[in-house]
């Protein structure tokens, strides 16, 4: 073992941390706390074929990109991840990840169960933190406070969300969001934590 | 998965932690740190046949016995590890260990590699990290400052340090002690972070 290597991650190489929580589970605020926190740590910004939202912006919330392009990008196997959400593709590039990390940048995915279990199947040794909602009444309050959301909608999403915790296990940490400071303390340990991790 | 457990170690149950390093390590100044920092974290008081040193008190530092009490407690099963350091035993009760952690309380065994790799065996969740010296100059500088050693001793403490670090990858962690402060802050991140962990 290399001695010169320790509380540096893998060798010098970037960690990968995936970050999911259900819909309302307060994801966002924890990640922008995060970015703020964390000097090492870079977003990974994911390709999408939804519309952008009014305060989006290309290429720095999503790349927005057409659907024909997105399959023709998954038939060339250019993604790590990718996955159908409420009828949309969402896709992070295999490359994008690979030049952060290979420059010693820790990755933070900011991504759903379902390209979360892609990744973990993917790259062994990427980190998966599960944010938990504090229960889902508070979630649901939180859903309807947003108020981007018709009722029908509210519903599916919060059995979605039902079905979304169920994979917390598939997770190598899940973090309380009841708070959302000790919530964004607690992911910078885990992140501080892997990077004084033995790896094989 | 019970929700209501998370963040809250293992199932509501307490997390062994192992701490090691080399002579002239620093372990003991972190250990220090540490026990100010983290409330529910406790030490676990070892058993020794070894003389106590004027600064130490019976039951806080060690529980100091007799070589033959101490054989008959080896030959009982009663010890999580012990180990034979410079002609003395040194031991953890798993009585002690357990009637901490049974009742929520995080444990920190301060031991040596050899007893490390016996709580491994025995306690597969323990989760060991070690405590990296800068550097062996740096080590020997710190042990010569100690002043408590003939150069004899220290020569082989020196030699013993070089065979300890050849064991650093049997550990979780490592954290490197080149700032006390850091150093500190990094274990605490360890143990916070081994909370929100998820265990199958």
């Amino acid at each position: 073992m290399d001695l010169s290597t320790i509380g540096n991650g893998h060798g010098g190489k970037g960690l990968l941390f995936v970050i999911s929580s259900v819909s309302g589970g307060g994801k966002t605020t924890v990640i922008k706390g995060l970015m703020g926190a964390l000097e090492s740590l870079r977003m990974s910004v994911s390709h999408t074929t939804r519309e952008p939202r009014p305060e989006e912006v290309q290429g720095r919330d999503y790349h927005f990109i057409s659907e024909n392009l997105f399959e023709e990008m998954v038939q060339g196997d250019l993604f790590l991840e990718w996955a159908q959400v409420y009828g949309r593709y969402y896709g992070t590039l295999r490359s994008t990840v690979d030049s952060l990390t290979g420059n010693g940048l820790d990755v933070l995915l900011d991504i759903d169960v379902q390209g979360a279990m892609q990744v973990k199947k993917r790259e062994k040794d990427a980190i998966l933190i599960f944010i938990v909602p504090p229960g889902e009444k508070e979630q649901e309050r939180r859903l309807r406070e947003r108020g981007t959301e018709r009722d029908n909608d509210l519903e599916m999403r919060l059995e979605a969300a039902r079905q979304e915790l169920a994979f917390i296990h598939e997770y190598d940490y899940s973090v309380l969001n009841d708070d959302i400071k000790e919530a964004v303390s607690a992911v910078s340990c885990i992140i501080r934590a892997e990077r004084c991790r033995n790896r094989a």
